[in-house]
Order: structure tokens, then C-alpha cells, then sequence
């Protein structure tokens, strides 16, 4: 008899779903094995993972300077030889210097203090005060490995049953409701509305808030991810003040995902956080609790493999300060290459530097090539029979909306499956595209979208653009009624 | 008014403790601190780190192997470079080669599969089955950030409420109490014997299971550390024999924590892993669940920083196997370098390679010293009055029991505090050394202990020694009657 089936597992963990890792994707690496056993099985030669923000997966290659500096942390050995200086820029040997000597007897292998190295904490404050022009503390930076384990802590620390309820944006990352199911807590979705290119409502969020109120839910916390994933959206600063009011006068902790602050695409729009915008209305500490999500896995930098991250934690007396960084010690900490580079993206090489030219035609490249991708994927969508695509001011996606014909909601039906799913799975077998369906990160009842990547190589867009023109030309062919 | 306050944060989170980064290691960072900005404040001019298994932070090198691949894989740009050969050995660069060649694209940045990189499990599993002599499948290999992770995982799978009850040892680590607490279970102690060297009789556990489901609990799964922490034992093959029957009649899944398999320091002791030990009875996947958790935080490799650990998973169904895919997949795959690292472990250079000879110097040279300090420190604590110390076997602690008189333990109560940690606050405010006092790891009651690292360097040991004793002495003189 086995011991554990799935009658006597955690329930949560049942509950829990994360469709960027779901069924989709595992199809899609059986048609991999398959089109390596048999080549050309399939009218395709590759598959083409678009549903994952995984930039160094699709070819996009690391910064130089913030490599240097990880080898050299990693064998310090070396920092002293003269070949060394043939191999490496003076400023990355410079700088890999000055982070070891903020690490206790040089020690890259030694955990940390909980929180992560004390110099790097630093490093990163004074990164975010050059950012928003508001003081940070050091000691308010909680280094993670990236930004799903920031999250999950405070949902662990919020959430007592399923009487506490999480706001969240539907369509979110499902990153959201995995946590809010495993920890056992419910999530309040407010929706974002697609007509007004994916617009947050306070309006809506006041709606939702006091119909889980009415239901006896307890709202403990907002979550906003801004740029928008999966929806794109740049937030404006005026409304991102309505929303810190608004989580000010409920009491609700504002949980500020802002993982993309460094890809925005379009000029009228700009990355503000919202601890500067509190703090821009006069809120202080003492006035609203405001926690921000950072991750080296985005930006330009896109460094997902390294795990790094950080949280910003303001308006939390020293009691629950406590109670967060015991939750940080019983992992004991990050790990040191994440924080170094968590500490690398947060002080790049400035002006002056021997690096600082390659660093910014580097990273100017890779931004201005997503903005690009972005606009062609977009482009490419809306010519599309039946789909709509909103804008992708930032972040890394773009979330189409299909309207599928009868026919094929029947056919997704016969097939045992949601109509979005169905879609995405006619894709992945006709082209080798993985995208996301809808379904896994929330739409309005009776709406089909999917999530798409903007991160295939820029010599690969024409073919993903063409290769998917003609499926779906076909699939309404196929469905047409 | 503050949205969040210990009346309103999850009660488990309360409830939870760890005390290897608790009380006294904060009292010690003031300490520390102190030592700092008024030097010559306190009779001692640095602080010693005993309570934790951190041995780089306390000077031991990492190996150069190790490191040199890790340098090369996070900066493959100079692999082709001339100057590269002159700083990196031969089997490093050609390691790093074969490391960079099973990762999708050589993308070291990137996500990987949310087990790991399965060329790196490969690895690991080979190295399993070279320990072992029985198969290892690379699909039962999750990579996680450390084992601590690893270990979050199985409890947030397995319990489902309080009702769920998972068997300890006591003294255990107290990452399993903390992670127990977390996750809303029961923790059922069952007690190491002291008087035969922390014997673990299954008599015992008979008797803690039958206790816990008097009481309405259902035991889920037994914990074994072997070698012990903090408790440094290492169990013979019969005893574990007994165990992994005990676990088969009882429907118990093994989760057995076997992260100082490298680390055994006596003749007549050897490592043996419980999945070896069930293979050896004849015991298959559809017998017993064995879950075998690593880390490259000990060893003789003592990379804590670098977060890279694994478990390796056997004797749960397809649908099992599911969920814990799922969970692995919300944090979408623990840190590159950390999996590289795991892979190197479990597979070091061989005899021939370039490196084999002072790899081997290295690894030796900390084991054997590793060796003599715990005989050191062994012997110190035996010469303590009303102080005994069983040997360490294995692991990086010993964990003395202290008599202490009536007096101290008036004045521990006076104090308002444990009388174990009240001795463990007056040694470090006395000498600078930092212990883990007993109560943190449970002990039984009335009996007092502490967790003391064998970890300071082998210079400092001679004065380890000197200060505990003069301590010790002036402490006993203090409070006798």
C-alpha cells in the first residue's frame, strides 16, 4: 500500500495550478522528444517556447559586465593574476573587489545574513533612492531567490484561512493564485477592463472589496503588477495615487509586483513605484504598508537562472519585521551570485566606467529589439480574423483576445477542454508555438485569450508571425460555420 | 492604523521557531556591533560562530575545482580565450565544456526544467548510483535551493491539518519544527537515547506512533538525520534496517535528511542511505517511499551560499509525483549555479584528471581536520564539570548536556529564561563563542544542552578551548552552593 495518494495529500496543494508550467508546456516537450527521435514528423523543426518570460532560453544573451563580475566572485583566485586583466574589465575587477570586501571574510560560499550581505542591501537602497528620489533603508531589503519566494512569504505571513482574501488582477500571474491556494487564503479578483488597453478601475477595485466583505471575506491585501503581466499596461501616476488611497483608507497591504520596472516601451508612459508615489502624496511609514517586488529575471537583463531578487518592506512595525525575517532565516538566504546580481542591476556601471559604453549599447539593444517584437507581435495580432491585441506598454507579453467561432467551442468541448486551451494546443501541434491560454490567468467569463511572449530572437519574429497568420487563417477555415 | 499586527498575521507563523538564528545569534550581531564602534568594550576582540553549519564563513576555502567551473559557467565568453588556460585547470575548462553543452542553448540565465537541468541530473544520478550500487533515475532528482527547501516541500505535500502528524527526532534540527509549525501539522517527538551514544531505538518509535495515534493523529512520514544533527551519530546499517520495516508496516513515508553523508569521522562507522539500505532488503518503488534529501552547504564542500541542494524522490505513484512536479514548477527551478555545484559533488574529478591530485589534498585536508576538531572539542567538553559530550561520529556539532547547579537555574529563572539558554548567553557575552542552546533543537525535559559547531579554524580551536573552559569554570564557581 502506498503511502500517500491523492486522497490523503495536502488539499491545497491539489487545489494550486500554474498554467505557465502547465499542460501546454508539458505537451510541448513531448512533440520536442518526439521531433528528436523523428525528425521531420512534424511540419516544423523546433518548438518555440513563447510561454515563459525566459529571455536567455530564446537566445537573448546576458550583460558582459555583471558576468564578469559573477565569475569573479565565484573564484576570487584569480582577481590577482596578470592574465586576468587580459580577460576582464578593469571595472568588473574593480567591482568584484569592492563586493567581496563587503562580504564577512570574503566568503561567497558562507550564507548570509537572512535578509542578504548587508553591503549589497546597501548597494540596492541607494539604487532605489537614485530611482525614486525617496530615502530607502537597507534594512527594509529582504534578498530572495527572484520574486516567487518574496511573494509567497507574505502570503504566508497574511494569511490565516480562507476568511482572508487577496485582491488580485484577473487577468494576473498565475504566480498569484498558486500562492493564495496554498496557503489556503481566497482570492478577490478584480478584473481589468480590455477596452481601455487593460485599464485598473478604483471603481472596480470598491466593488470587489465590498462584495467579498459582503461574503464575509476579509481583504488583508492588493497585489498590482506594474508593467502588467500578463496584460502589458504601464499604470498612470494618477492612478496609481487612487490606488494608494485606496489601500490606505481599507488598511490593505499593497503588494507591488514591479518586477518589469525596467521594460517600458513607450514614451508617454513611465515606471513609477509605488512606495515613491506614497511617499510623493505624503504617506509615510506609519501611513500605508507597501511591499515591492523586484527580480533580476526581467529587465534587460533577464537572468531568470540566477534567482535573484529582492522585496522592499515599508510600513510594518518591528513586531511583524521580526515575524518576516524569521520566515527568512528558516531558509536560512538567498543565494550569493542572485544577491550579487540583484545588487549589479540595481548599480550598473555609470558614466565614466571602462564598461559603461558596451553596458548600454548592450542593454539599449536588447530594450529597444522587446520594443520592436513587441509592436510587430502586436501588429500581426490585430490583422488577425477575430483577435484583438492591446498594446504592450511594457513588460514581456501580449495577451490577444480570440473570438472563436461556434464550431470550435463545440470541437473544445468534444475535446474535454476550455475553447482558449483548444486554441493553444491546435497552435503548439501546427506550428511548434507554446503560448499560454487564458484560462490560466483569468478572463472575463465568456472571453478566450492567450499569453504570448514578445522574447523570440528578432531573426525568428517573421517566422513566428507567418507561421501563425497561416494557422489560425486555417484553424477558422477549419471551424468556420 | 496599521493594516498588520500579531493579532492578524497567520498564527503559524507566530508559532513557528528557529533558533539557530534566534535570540542568542541576535544578541550576538549586537555584540559584534558593539565590538566595533567601542573596541576594547568586552574581554574578547572577536565573535566565534558556533551555532550554525557555515564553515566558509569561519575560513575554510572553498575547493578550486568547484569553483573554476562555476567562474566558467557563468562567464563561457572566455573559454576560447588563451589566457583562460593559464588560470583555470585543463578538466575544469573541460568540465565547464560539458556542464554548458547539456543546458538548452548553453543559457546558464535561463529557467531550467523545474526538477533542474536534466544533463545535471543525469549526473547527480549517476554519482547516486556509484555510491550505492543501485540504480538512481535522473527523473526522481529534484534540484532545489539547498535541502531546506526541498524539505518545505514534502511537509507542504503530506499535511493536510493537525491532524497529520509527522515523527522527529528530539534533538532534531530545527528546520523540521519550523517547517512542521508552518505548515499547521503535528510534530511527534520520539527521543534519541543519550546514554548510547543518541541510539535510536525503534521501540521508541513504536511507541511515539502509538502515543500520537491514541491521541487522534495520523502519522504521515518519519524523519531520520543521519549522520545526526545536532546530535552527530551515524547509524549502523541494521538499525536503519529496522527503520525502513518500521516505515513499510506503518505506511510511513522516509523522509530521511542526509545532507553529511560526506561526513563521517570514525572507522567503524559508514554513510549508508536509507534508499540503499530498502534496495538491499529487496524493497522496490512499490514498497516503501523513501524521499533522500542533499545539500552543497556540508561535506567537505561547505558551499552554503551557493543554495544548491536536491532530493531525490522514490516510491510515490505517477499522480504523486504530479503535485510535487507542481510545486517545484511555482518557484520555476532553483538557482544555475547551485545545480551545477550539485552535480560537481556528485560527481568530483576522478583519478587521471588534471585536477584529481589537489582536489583530493583539499578534501582531505578538510575532512581530516574536520576530525581532529570534533575529537578536540569532544574532549574539552568531557573535562567540563557536570558537563558530558557523545562523540561526534559525523556532521559538523556536538551537542554537550550541562549540569547546571540549583543556583544558575534560579537565576535563569530570575532572568526569565531557559536555564540552557541563560548558560549560552553568559558564554558568549564572557568569551564571544556563540552556541545553540539545547532547548532550540528540543532535548528531554529537565535535561540542558547546547549545539556547539566543530567549525572555528584549527588555530582558533586551542583557544575555543581556553575560553570555554575559564568560562565554564568561573560560571560553575559563580552559582555553586
Amino acid at each position: 500500500m502506498a503511502p500517500v495518494s491523492l486522497d490523503t495529500i495536502n488539499p491545497k496543494v491539489l487545489k494550486c495550478q500554474y498554467a505557465v508550467r502547465g499542460e501546454i508546456v508539458t505537451l510541448a516537450q513531448a512533440v520536442q522528444e518526439e521531433l528528436k527521435s523523428k525528425p521531420g514528423s512534424r511540419p516544423f523543426d523546433e518548438i518555440l517556447y513563447c510561454n515563459i518570460g525566459n529571455p536567455q532560453s530564446l537566445g537573448q544573451q546576458p550583460l558582459t559586465f555583471f558576468r564578469e563580475v559573477l565569475a569573479l566572485c565565484d573564484h576570487p583566485f584569480i582577481l590577482d593574476k596578470s592574465e586576468t586583466r587580459g580577460l576582464f574589465s578593469a571595472d568588473a575587477i574593480e567591482r568584484a573587489r569592492q563586493i567581496l570586501d563587503q562580504i564577512p571574510g570574503s566568503a561567497t560560499g558562507a550564507y548570509s545574513h537572512s535578509q542578504g550581505i548587508k553591503g549589497l542591501r546597501d548597494a540596492i537602497a541607494a539604487g532605489i533612492e537614485a530611482r525614486d528620489g525617496f530615502p530607502a533603508d537597507p534594512n527594509d531589503i529582504f534578498l530572495t531567490d527572484g520574486a516567487s519566494p518574496a511573494v509567497h512569504m507574505m502570503m504566508q505571513l497574511l494569511i490565516r484561512s480562507e476568511k482572508d482574501g487577496i485582491l488580485c488582477p484577473i487577468p494576473q500571474y498565475p504566480l498569484y493564485s498558486a500562492s493564495i491556494a496554498l496557503h489556503g487564503g481566497t482570492l478577490v479578483p478584480y478584473y481589468l477592463d480590455e477596452a481601455t488597453g487593460w485599464g485598473l478601475e478604483v471603481s472596480e477595485l470598491k466593488k470587489q472589496w465590498a462584495d467579498a466583505k459582503s461574503k464575509g471575506i476579509t481583504p488583508r491585501a492588493l497585489v498590482v503588477i506594474n508593467p502588467g503581466n500578463p496584460t502589458g499596461q504601464v499604470l498612470a501616476e494618477n492612478n496609481q495615487k487612487e490606488i494608494v488611497d485606496f489601500c490606505k483608507k481599507e488598511g490593505l497591504v499593497l503588494l507591488a509586483d514591479e518586477v518589469y520596472q525596467e521594460n517600458v516601451y513607450v514614451p508617454e508612459k513611465k515606471f513609477h513605484s509605488f512606495k515613491k508615489v506614497a511617499r510623493s502624496m505624503g504617506y509615510g511609514e506609519k501611513d500605508i504598508s507597501v511591499v515591492s517586488f523586484q527580480s533580476v529575471s526581467k529587465g534587460y537583463y533577464g537572468e531568470c537562472g540566477k534567482r535573484g531578487g529582492y522585496m522592499e518592506v515599508t510600513g510594518f512595525g518591528p513586531e511583524i519585521r521580526e515575524q518576516i525575517y524569521k520566515l527568512a532565516s528558516v531558509n536560512l538566504c538567498s543565494n550569493i551570485s542572485g544577491q550579487i546580481l540583484a545588487s549589479l542591476v540595481m548599480s550598473p556601471p555609470k558614466v565614466g566606467d571602462e564598461s559603461y559604453e558596451s553596458y548600454s549599447a548592450e542593454k539599449d539593444g536588447i530594450l529597444s529589439s522587446l520594443k520592436r517584437r513587441a509592436k510587430t507581435l502586436e501588429d500581426a495580432f490585430n490583422k488577425l480574423e477575430g483577435v484583438t491585441c492591446n498594446k504592450a506598454e511594457g513588460a514581456m507579453y501580449l495577451f490577444p483576445r480570440i473570438r472563436l467561432p461556434e464550431k470550435a467551442i463545440k470541437a473544445a468541448e468534444a475535446a474535454k477542454t476550455t475553447p482558449d486551451n483548444f486554441y493553444c494546443r491546435c497552435l503548439l501541434n501546427a506550428t511548434g508555438i507554446v503560448v499560454v491560454p487564458g484560462s490560466g490567468f483569468g478572463q472575463v467569463p465568456g472571453t478566450w485569450h492567450f499569453r504570448c511572449t514578445i522574447l523570440p530572437q528578432e531573426d525568428k519574429i517573421p517566422a513566428v508571425v507567418s507561421r501563425l497568420t497561416e494557422f489560425h487563417k486555417s484553424f477558422m477555415e477549419e471551424f468556420r460555420e
